[in-house]
């Protein structure tokens, strides 16, 4: 289960990738570099920071194709995806629940202390969209707004919760879900935000 | 002979890579450190994403005072090289073409399935050029124009399979030269390029 | 004592961090990561680079939490900190020190060659200040001016000399931390700063 969630995770992200390039007017291949980046660049720096040799996607490159081709297919039918903005945002918001479960297991079972283990699921869920926005030459836009790392802050700190309470893995993963995409969707649609911070002066 | 090329093209990579610091108008060191990651941060990052540990210039000295004299060196004669144009975009052409041929060898060596093998071909032909330019503030110029990346691609593809049908390694690094060059120079004399895709509305 | 110091300085490079993130109207997440990134990322880049894992601050937790608490203080007093400019600079300083130290000391232990246990240290001491400025859409503060990263190559330098000629350990750091604090205290105090290399014309 949780993997058809992350196929269909990975093809949202590498979609939304795709159109951040469209937006810098890049070719084909950088918009296929972007799209790769945006799903996958998550887990490949969280496979990195952990040590966790050989980096996931290198042995699937069924994962590779995937999402090189939601990049490419972006490309012909980005006219129509404004009118599937909503469906975007609950892929979107399932993806970054996926990722932080996936991230936050990749961790455990190598025998992370917890606080590295909440990173590690954090790194999963937005590294991927960090990497995205420096390629694009623009700062990132989960530090900006929109609740999208502490989503994955929350879900990640719940998950590990419940896992110490000994509630089944199943209900975890459904709590999980139904308190990430609450949350992400109060966001996008209620304006729920953090507090920002502003500060003009140059210490040097 | 490839060891040659090599020596040579990080020289040249290390030279666009102190042009591109001081139009950003660097000091030494940021035009040292720039010159040193444009030619070198391509085999850093394959070597990264692959496992492959220690990384290959740690066991090369000679490499990073190689790459960082000729960042130096290049602040003196800055002056001339508009006259030298071709001759670097030869030199640049040919180093492309022997990062690929490297970096798909290590990743050969080291048993990865050939989609990855492919993968750590471009990422040490194009990963220091976008180190270069992320650190000099702009979208990376690989993912925009002049089939930069595709030669990488074309010219890794073009090995595995020739190596494949058991053409001999010296005929098949000449016609990776040969077909890598044609391209390249067709892309930058000619004007040859890959659509590119421009999305100007957003999804959030 | 190095670790004194070590602690009190990635409190002070969080806190700079913090106020940067600042200056780009991050939220309270962003704010968190990039003060974590700008402390501990010199480390945790040294450590990939190196291959050595796991990576330091994954086995100190305190760590993460000394540097998110820094960050997340440093919005409530932000109004307070151009009074403590000068402290600042001081305590920048140390830190630049320590963590050059501590980096070569990492490549020593692993028996890597001595251009790369300086390199180690000068990684360590300025990557997470790179990390700070990439995730804020800016040129690295570091490649531009103020001898920042020539104290680090300074410091390394002097230290593995006065190492192989056998001077204790502590009095070996102690000169260390005159001779970059002086160089670095010059540098801001009195302007003393490297030439800038400027380059307009493009080989493209």
């Amino acid at each position: 289960m949780l993997t058809y969630i992350y196929l269909i995770a990975i093809t949202a992200e590498a979609m939304t990738g795709a159109l951040a390039a469209g937006r810098r007017n890049m070719d084909i291949f950088g918009v296929s570099v972007i799209a790769f980046l945006t799903a996958l660049g998550g887990g490949t720096v969280r496979d990195i920071v952990l040590g966790h040799f050989p980096i996931a996607w290198t042995q699937h490159p069924e994962y590779l194709y995937l999402t090189l081709g939601a990049g490419v297919f972006t490309v012909f039918v980005s006219r129509y995806m404004h009118r599937l903005r909503n469906v975007f945002l609950v892929l979107d918001a399932l993806g970054l629940v996926a990722f932080t479960l996936i991230g936050s297991n990749v961790a455990l079972g190598m025998g992370y202390q917890l606080p590295v283990v909440v990173v590690a699921g954090m790194i999963t869920g937005i590294a991927g969209g960090v990497l995205r926005d420096v390629l694009c030459n623009r700062v990132p836009v989960v530090f900006r707004q929109e609740l999208y790392a502490s989503v994955s802050l929350v879900v990640a700190l719940l998950y590990l919760g419940l896992h110490h309470l000994g509630v089944g893995e199943n209900l975890n993963m459904l709590a999980s879900f139904v308190v990430g995409l609450g949350i992400r969707l109060g966001a996008v649609y209620r304006g729920w935000n953090l507090p920002t911070f502003s500060y003009q002066r140059s210490l040097h």
